[in-house]
């Protein structure tokens, strides 16, 4: 397998018949384009009757092609990558930094099915439990669409004020309000007293979960994006279910729409928020095995690889 | 405090300027009516902003209306009860038994609210975890509005046989079905291997969710309405949201539309389904002490009393 | 072309490797199916995006496949049909008549797609212009689904009745109520003076629209299903849309998942609803054209065609 | 009667009791509010069952409320407004200049109300036609909450100029497209194609309507809020409901929480559009005859009144 699944590039060459993208418009030789990685069958109860593709049994995903295969090359660690018939791809919108187009196809995607699946609306006020990639786009997605306050929980003060710069309007720093009760009631402060309307954990950690469901107003949900691998356990009062009608969901991956979406919001949003800084540091396709090893020291944040 | 929040009655008198019930229709003296015993100040961020008032921080209940203060007459178990302005009453409709339109002002109301929230669609199947009264009620609304497929569990046989008059297409006895995952398995093989639409747990033990929840399919919604006491600690494992994608929610109490909405499924099912069963055994006001003493014995599964 | 676009039929034989319908059941030769004559592209902007594929300015219809090409087979008026890869089947419920069944995948796909498109409450009032086979599954979803008060208004006193049997409570003849000023009149008085939640015209004439959008309550919707010719010119007050918040709309054809969901209707009413009446009169395939003509004649109104 | 209602002001008194605003944020002397100017009675079908309050029967609106009775003071053309119980009002953000608050509570409110309704998405485009004071906020929230596209149609140079400063994208001058045939192809043109998602009338002429549903898409949604007199007569073609899938509606007014919103986006959007500008000539109260005069000559096109 070639890994890399958050990537942007241009046409080298185009199928036959292939003349536009997913949504139509014209394409050739030489635009940069996005693409998905993954493709629905359509064709399933999941797909079809309940509209939920992304729980499709039937998924193809290009992160699971070998490259042993013809024509070998599915991943994006790469100088060229393959697309098979029926994976979306979208023409790039102009201006847009390839810092940004690279990881719309996997974070901004899913944060952007993510809130289409829970909603927002105009006024409401968002915590981000943990602002890396996920939760950079959580913040700015929420002030674009109606959120009047984001406020951004993390105990790396760098990331915190970072994600001002991403349309954070208040940062909680774990390390200066210690313990879950004094987070719960700063965030209360923030929030009128009510609580959030809605709390997202991108922490990748279950321990996040009781301590932010009570961040919620009454009615308020919860969005769990953050702890994908199994044995994530956590323990909470089922009590705020029926006395708190609180709900909660999560999503994985996201639909081409969502991809197409993410897109619009970047074009709209390219002059506001500093996308180019996504990608801290630049490594060539060669220099790959230094990047993993600087990130992995945590001496380099965000790494980007920019190949040929 | 006069208990007893589950009633019906007739109109003995009629405030001044009172010509109608909640929604309109004419009433007059000796009408058989239903009411809510909440009552909400539409007027918060809460009711207002959010429109979810059974979360209103300033809503009146009858049951916390003292019997120190006139017209002292606030609860269910007394031959008289004063319905104060702002409290949304309903003329019943015809043909109803008592039996039911007593239920509806709580069991019924509660599973009208929470099928509202979390959708239902044709076709969807439904597990409903316990079927005591909120159960019975949830087998048969979720048939009314298009469920195909109902599997209720519990562990009182008697229990399943009455909920299949009540809708249940299949029956689960923990009795049978001895550890969560036989139970999961047999909940998987009645729904063509995907797992339920929706689970509803009215069991009133959080033991039943992290065992309910992997009955679902994925993108399936789980129902908590049964744990209305604090500490109702359960464990499960967060990959369930992401991963499955995954929705829990639940509703305490319900609107007067909910309880308008409930008597009129009660109007069209009141030859469908034997609502006179729902009250086993009928006491005097002045009998209420037994009563309670053999509901406590397990004597005596649904007692009704009927004053005057 | 073959004619024929609503039949049902037992498989001869399948293609190589399909094992299961569309839901995933398994299904063998012999079996009875329903299916799709229409195929969406899942891959625009109208599918994926808008997900309304049935206005996919890319859809496949059988009926438009001519029976120059092999296998030739498209059209329902026939012995055979050949059904191409892509095109959703369903096993048919058990014990569902024939007659039902070969109306489903036109007229029962379109009123569940309509109805899910505009929603339909408990306690419902349900106005159906013109009773037809559409205004037939109109009523009888609408009751099945939480209506509880479907009017019918048609001109022919037989149709009326008929559509008693399929759920209308009340009829309303267009020859004893002359103009539309007594027929809104009528309406109104049954609803309580609000006038309908929803009034859905599948009577074929424009001139139901302006009498029909004022037999609605405030905020009331208004599907019209019925007007599928151009030039269906109709005049209407504007002021209708801000000052009583009316909302128009309509749908063309159906998505596999509302012929799914219509099947799971028809196997949940199959004893309540008289389907087998829904074919009037039964010719052989080689007597079609006698069946047509008095048709046409008006001697026979609902003919059904069983070849072999 | 005294008129006025689209006003702001400072609070001079408060009412026994009263100490916050409508969603609980502590309100006293000198702070200046914005307040709804119909009062819905939460206690009908149309307000609690079917939760559109706007076209509840029992609304108190303050225009009608006549000077002769005490307090006498209702109307927003004087120093001193009395506001009754029951009417929602909220206080103001810091920094948002006047002309921008005294028009929240009328054509702000409307505008977002009616997206509310139809519901808005990440990169749609939207048509205005006719961009006074509504379509303005249509323009600029449309861009707020998501659209990608906003497309000014107008006859009047200056006012397509002055859009373009609240987020029109792109401008249709009427005297340059002469022809409904010749604006339908340009909104084509700027919409891939496809026709707008959304169309918003508010010229104030039926003619508009059969002009606009042609630029829909297949599957688009047209919002009718400007023809608020009767007898707006349009004709249109009715397959636009069933072929093109195209929903029609419209609202009038709005209740509390959209004022609430709408105050959230002028505080999120204050330094994005020239709110100052909405009103282009300052009066004195006892100028306010004058500045009627000079508006009815088209002198003034957006005129103030400033008491005191």
């Amino acid at each position: 397998v070639i890994l890399g699944h958050e990537y942007t590039g241009t046409i080298h060459d185009l199928g036959e018949g292939v003349k536009n993208d997913f949504i139509g418009n014209p394409v050739e030789v030489g635009d940069k384009v996005v693409n998905c990685t993954i493709a629905y069958c359509e064709n399933c109860y999941i797909c079809n009757v309940k509209r939920t593709p992304t729980m499709c049994p039937n998924t193809k995903q290009l992160s699971r092609f070998t490259c042993d295969k013809p024509p070998h090359l599915f991943g994006g660690f790469a100088e060229y990558i393959y697309l098979p018939p029926g994976f979306a791809f979208f023409k790039a919108p102009e201006g847009v930094p390839d810092e940004a187009l690279a990881t719309a196809n996997c974070a901004l995607g899913t944060i952007v099915h993510s809130y289409e699946k829970v909603g927002l609306e105009i006024g409401d006020s968002v915590v981000i439990q943990g602002v890396g990639g996920l939760g950079l786009y959580g913040a700015a997605l929420a002030k674009r669409i109606g959120a009047s306050k984001v406020i951004a929980i993390d105990q790396v003060q760098d990331r915190l004020k970072f994600s001002e710069e991403f349309g954070a309007d208040h940062t909680i720093n774990m390390l200066e309000y210690r313990t879950p009760e004094e987070r719960e009631k700063k965030v209360k402060e923030l929030t009128g007293g009510w609580g959030a309307d809605l709390v997202v954990d991108v922490s990748g950690t279950p321990k996040a979960i009781p301590e932010g469901v009570k961040m919620l107003r009454k009615g308020g949900r919860y969005l769990e994006i953050g702890c994908v691998f199994p044995n994530a356990l956590f323990q909470m009062d089922a009590i705020l279910f029926p006395y708190s009608e609180i709900t909660m969901t999560g999503v994985r991956l996201y639909e081409p729409r969502h991809l197409w979406k993410g897109l619009k919001f970047l074009e709209e949003t390219k002059d506001k928020y500093p996308y180019k800084k996504l990608v801290s540091h630049k490594f060539k396709l060669e220099e790959i095995n230094k990047a993993f090893e600087l990130f992995d020291q945590r001496k380099v944040l965000r790494p980007g690889i920019i190949p040929g």
